[in-house]
């Protein structure tokens, strides 16, 4: 594991919302941060669908952490505001978030993210929602 | 309990989300819906606070619930978007989210959010999320 | 004049697309600024109405200047982010964006506006569009 | 001219504020829409940039003939509501909006946009605002 997954990795154990939604953390690049959820009742909203904010935990997550590995040293990264867009209804077995940093300066990063459904046991999937965020590089 | 508590908290016990962040419904109105949530380690990001995520789910239900009381006879709610600023660190005892319609159509809601962040014992709080969102009516 | 009016009325003065767009000035408040702009067919979109770009212009001086009245001194605003959603057709004789600071930190401030539609001769309106915004204080 | 242009030019010809703010039709492919606009002083914010709101508004003309391209026969579009993030000053000799239709239903589509910044006279830019919109399609 490499310094950059380390340092990702720290901080998503210490998450303690993304253990209670059973999500992990599936991919850590520089930029790019990826975080798996499998779909289960305790996510639901009320047609039994995973809840918007479940989505939005894990896309939310997905651009701090892809911000994190573009702060400063000693940075951490907090969100400013975000906004999502949901594409449909969030049907799936599995969910995967992924978080992409667009542009980073001195002390924010825009970030845009993407949840993807996976309804079968294969590849396919469709997005079901579209984060825009800003994050901000604070002193720890 | 009147018919629009009744409507509204059918929908709620339906939602395993809420469940799982320990969330309940205090106020159900006309046009406003309240949901609170006592803090706990299972909602927090790395630091200990509540996690954005947390945060932004019980807002989100309590516009799309401020919404459904605002709904033509049959209709469901969903979430078409919504955008969320985090005002400071999500640091409290209890969290209270407040829902609200600002414009409600035909087809779509507007409503704006807040949710407030208790310290200590008594009624003082800091608003530590704002929220504006819109909100589709669609036939169930 | 007192010396936030003059502080905002220079930096207005200064923004070319507020004359283009004819606009003006209309008020400035510690933490609240309203901006008027008479309609005109040069604002309009392909209907005849004011362009969803028309109104959301004058609204983000709003909440700029907004910000700015509760800046730290030296400090000029930059706009981050802004969303806006339009509740219905903007069909007016004039408009008023309405600007005002929620939360203001060290380094940036978070505004809601709104810009309000007058059809007749009175002061009657109808609230054509609503924002949620994220400015920056910067060094000047 | 094909048929898609031709449906988005007439409309955009009626657009005023486009000729305002000097605003061409630059390509209309299915799903993508480009406007063009010279940078001059009657667009700037008060540092003699492109203020946000010129910039916001070819984006969003981009976006809403974006989901023009992708509309049901006979329906026309409206802004729901959109977000922007502004990544740099807009500093710029010219400034190219890029409008994409991410996904499409039957009475909406949500789209990304870019604004380009070309500062010297080749193909080189910066991007200086990010868009996510909602745009709803009404029978005309």
């Amino acid at each position: 594991m490499d310094e950059l997954h380390e340092r990702v990795g720290r901080s998503f154990a210490a998450q303690g919302l993304m253990q209670t939604l059973g999500a992990r953390l599936a991919r850590v690049a520089a930029g790019e941060v990826e975080i798996e959820m499998p779909f289960g009742a305790a996510l639901s909203q009320q047609h039994g669908y995973a809840h918007a904010g479940s989505v939005t935990s894990i896309v939310d997550s997905a651009c701090g952490y892809a911000a994190l590995t573009r702060a400063p040293a000693g940075s951490e990264v907090v969100t400013v505001e975000f906004k999502v867009n949901f594409l449909r209804p969030a049907i799936g077995r599995r969910f995967l978030a992924v978080g992409r940093v667009v542009n980073a300066g001195r002390t924010m990063a825009v970030c845009t993210g993407e949840v993807r459904a996976f309804v079968g046991e294969g590849e396919d999937y469709k997005v079901v929602a579209l984060m825009q965020a800003t994050m901000a590089f604070v002193q720890s």
